[in-house]
């Protein structure tokens, strides 16, 4: 069924993000819908970012593009940049192998639901988080001296 | 600049379709998103479908997973099992190679805002519309005889 079915498809707050890192996460609810969906080709989730959440740490990816749909609420986009409102109807476009680290924090006090899709290969792929002692690669997290955490990467 | 500006992004009712299967598109306005933000492992259009208009001929992808997003307004989705009434909110996925022709139409009296995104190689991509006597692949247009129309596929 091409329509998706959004309430029939679980939801979880899970984060693969070790400690002290995950808390900042626990307000973002998702729901992963290439799986159930059959895209193999592409990555989407639809995201509720309850008040005060973090869509994640801020991050940038080596190996995959990233496309952000706004569909209701608002957040304050963070980048390299410095902070930008963004609101239901807007997109937000993170080209792979742009090192500007960004993520969407809810500062409203209604939720914020967005839809992210990411194309290109997750088991090539790996990012830095600037502003936090943690990189990723397609295995899971390091400190950026190397030494690994022990948290891995939710599929 | 992660958050795209779209109005300043051109927009433009053109096709490659052959006639006279062009003119059921000429009210989708549509602008192409990921050449401006710099995307290269997905596509991403942002459209307007005024009333009247159809989104494609109706068709489908051996090669590209599509997923549409719809910001505003309502359409109808026409696929093999029927037709279905989407709108705002609503999330619409067709995996690469599953043979479900498929297109919105929209039946109402104000536009249907949508954003499509496609993953996938382009150029190894094909596919079918079942209701016309046409096929696509990368260099663009034939009969189901295998006799090209002249028309070639836009980027």
């Amino acid at each position: 069924m091409p329509k998706l079915d959004l309430a029939s498809i679980p939801h979880t707050n899970a984060t693969g993000y070790p400690p002290p890192f995950d808390t900042a996460v626990e307000g973002r609810w998702y729901r992963r819908l290439a799986p159930v969906a059959g895209l193999t080709l592409m990555g989407a989730s639809h995201v509720t970012l309850l008040p005060g959440a973090f869509s994640s740490q801020r991050h940038w990816h080596r190996g995959q593009d990233e496309l952000v749909v706004i569909l209701d609420g608002e957040a304050v986009l963070i980048d390299d940049a410095g902070e930008t409102p963004v609101g239901r109807g807007d997109i937000l476009a993170f080209p792979a192998g742009e090192a500007n680290g960004h993520h969407l924090h809810n500062r409203s006090d209604t939720p914020c639901v967005f839809v992210a899709i990411s194309a290109g290969a997750r088991e090539a792929d790996s990012g830095e988080y600037p502003d936090i002692d943690m990189v990723f690669d397609a295995a899971g997290y390091a400190r950026k001296d190397g030494t690994r955490y022990e948290a891995r990467r939710l599929p």
